[in-house]
């Protein structure tokens, strides 16, 4: 896999969510899963300052339902996030909301914090019960394991069909003290029987007021994970948390002053490190799109259209298939619900290949070698109706696609 | 291919476009396509009334255009039409446009009738120029072969990547005068470089107001060919004429009667068997799926979950491996965008699986030899929020799917 860039200004080290001070993590097999870790533990030394992001789907999971409301009786207060996989406790009712609760309860008693100060999720098989004396008994020993060098097992025990673990660690100054931020999450699938969910866990030392970390958090979601799509599908079980302890000792940020900037340009950047992961190990991915809509009226409008294209499947098995085929990606644009003037259409694909609408006279072979040789695909277009821009995040349909999802349980 | 049941209350007879009285037709190949025949032209002896719908993509093509604007001139009236398979004459400028008035130059001078009476239509490759040359010559052909046989070939002519014809024809009676209606259509799938484009042309010999009959075709389009999705993507050149002649002798309908009534459940029953046609000839498509979604607040409502089902690639991808994973169903009821109640929805397919959003107790084997067996797959979702219902129909995500779409042009 090629090297993800992001922003220049912030260099990647190697790490994750306990590179902060005074995370600990822990990641071990509890049973759940065959042979696969399948329970992670985070903990903050000091109760940190948090907030969360959740799926928009209808048939939110339990655990989603039971860490929005610890939130709000800690008014955004976090010092715990216990994680399983195998099983997404998702469409399983008053039980599921009921075995939710007995998880935060065994975190509560094991690591004698509060109720409200715990998060949990799933991911895994919807509709099934979680087996709650495995979990009980694993996280005994996620206890015991819990370590400022447990972040990669971590990484590891929150993963289903990922084929690779997504970490990410950087650093940069408030005010001459070093503020560490550190991240990880895990993409698209689910072996037994398939749901796509995305988790994302962010860690941070830095000190910050809850009100702009969960405004930073909501607009760098909104940037990242949300323009992300494998498959178009919204699971169930998303969700984003991040937790800011304080232990950097940097002056509190409570206001959008310069400070704030940096903080926001560095959660941005673990953001869009973490969603690239993601859609590069997106089922049966072998490239990755980018596409960016330039000059749209709105953002929202921009995404509208950018999203249009990484989600169509003709554009998906085009890029699979290393074919410069620019019409698809204009037909995209022209059902994506925008009042884009067709006349105006330009499109970029390594050269400008489509001004105003119409096609300008290009090598389909060199193009094809481009996209045959490259992992990373960027493509821009420009609309000409105004000056916002988006830019969102795809891969490509493939037959390891079918087949991962087609396996009958 | 098992046979497609609609309406019960007509029997679908063997036939097509020229089934109605004074309806003529041919179909050949003009070389646009390689040993392929390309080249439809429908011709009604008595001018018609007529209604077309069109594509709601903003890159609408060249031929869709011009005839819009010829319909308009003519106060929907329409005596023939000329189809050419091949090239799409979609985003071509304004030598696309061009084009296809002289498209409509040849027809005219051809068969000696006003300008404004001929519909145009293309699909296939876009970006490219026609070979007006090739069209003018094959088109001289195709006036000499009309005939009240070809309807055959002039549904062979329109083809793409469908594999099969897709046709046909009906009678009724209004006031003793029996009633004539035929249709023909082609599918999604363009070889090279492949663009889903759907047509379909409906012929009858009713005497209807051209209100009535623009009116019918609009409510039956929204209900039949608006609800099917081969892979979410709106072609540039998608569009939908019927023409009524007159020639049945009945007296004129003018007015919502009974007799409106009976043609309407007509043309929806030749809407939706073309329809389902398409969809069976799905790129790459093994099976057909049905979603009724019923007790919704609205119409709209009920599509939208409707949509969300059978546009889900974890759906179609499920369907494709027989696995009942109704969890995959539920998620996309849930990102539809309908505030539904995850407590209250029911599901069925074969049996009822879910009730109020919590799987029941049924043989996952049982349920997976009925998938394995069956080529039309019924589900139905209860939101249990209204009194609407909207019927959507779908195919599965295949291998070939992937095949057919990635292949380099």
């Amino acid at each position: 896999m090629q090297k993800i860039i992001v922003n220049k200004d912030f260099e990647i080290i190697s790490g994750g969510i306990t590179y902060p001070q005074g995370i600990k993590a822990s990641g071990l097999k509890c049973g759940i899963r065959l042979n696969k870790k399948d329970l992670a533990l985070i903990y903050s030394e000091k109760l940190a300052e948090a907030a969360a992001v959740y799926t928009t789907n209808k048939f939110k999971a339990a655990p989603l339902i039971v860490t929005e409301d610890n939130l709000i009786k800690s008014e955004g207060k976090l010092q715990a996030i216990l994680i399983n996989s195998g099983i997404a406790n998702a469409c399983t009712g008053q039980r599921g909301l009921e075995d939710a609760r007995k998880m935060v309860d065994y975190v509560a008693e094991g690591l004698s914090i509060d109720h409200k100060y715990i998060a949990i999720a799933s991911t895994g098989k919807i509709g099934e019960f979680l087996p709650l004396e495995k979990i009980k008994k694993g996280l005994k020993e996620a206890i015991s394991k819990l370590s400022d060098l447990g972040g990669k097992e971590a990484a590891e025990a929150i993963l289903t069909t990922d084929t690779t673990k997504k970490e990410i660690a950087l650093n940069f100054k408030v005010d001459d003290k070093e503020v560490r931020i550190g991240g990880m999450a895990k993409g698209s699938g689910m072996i037994h029987p398939n749901m796509a969910t995305m988790l994302a866990f962010i860690t941070t030392d830095i000190s910050i007021s809850q009100e702009l970390l969960k405004e930073a958090l909501q607009k760098v979601v909104a940037k990242t994970f949300n323009m992300i799509s494998v498959d178009g599908d919204t699971s169930t079980n998303d969700m984003v948390i991040v937790m800011a302890n304080g232990l950097a000792g940097n002056p509190t940020i409570i206001e959008k002053d310069s400070n704030y900037s940096k903080f926001f340009q560095a959660l941005h950047c673990v953001g869009e490190y973490l969603a690239k992961c993601i859609v590069k190990d997106g089922e049966g991915a072998s490239k990755m799109m980018e596409i960016e809509v330039q000059n749209a009226m709105t953002f929202d409008e921009a995404k509208r259209v950018a999203k249009a294209v990484i989600n169509s499947p003709l554009v998906k098995t085009a890029l699979f298939g290393a074919d410069p085929n620019w019409g698809r990606i204009l037909a995209a644009v022209g059902y994506s619900g925008v009042e884009v003037d067709p006349e105006k259409v330009d499109l970029y694909l390594k050269e400008k290949i489509v001004e105003n609408g119409q096609p300008l006279k290009f090598s389909r072979q060199e193009l094809h070698q481009y996209l045959s040789s490259s992992e990373e695909i960027k493509i821009v277009i420009d609309l000409k109706r105004g000056k916002e821009k988006a830019t969102a995040w795809g891969c490509d349909l493939t037959y390891d696609y079918v087949k991962i999802n087609t396996k009958y349980s």
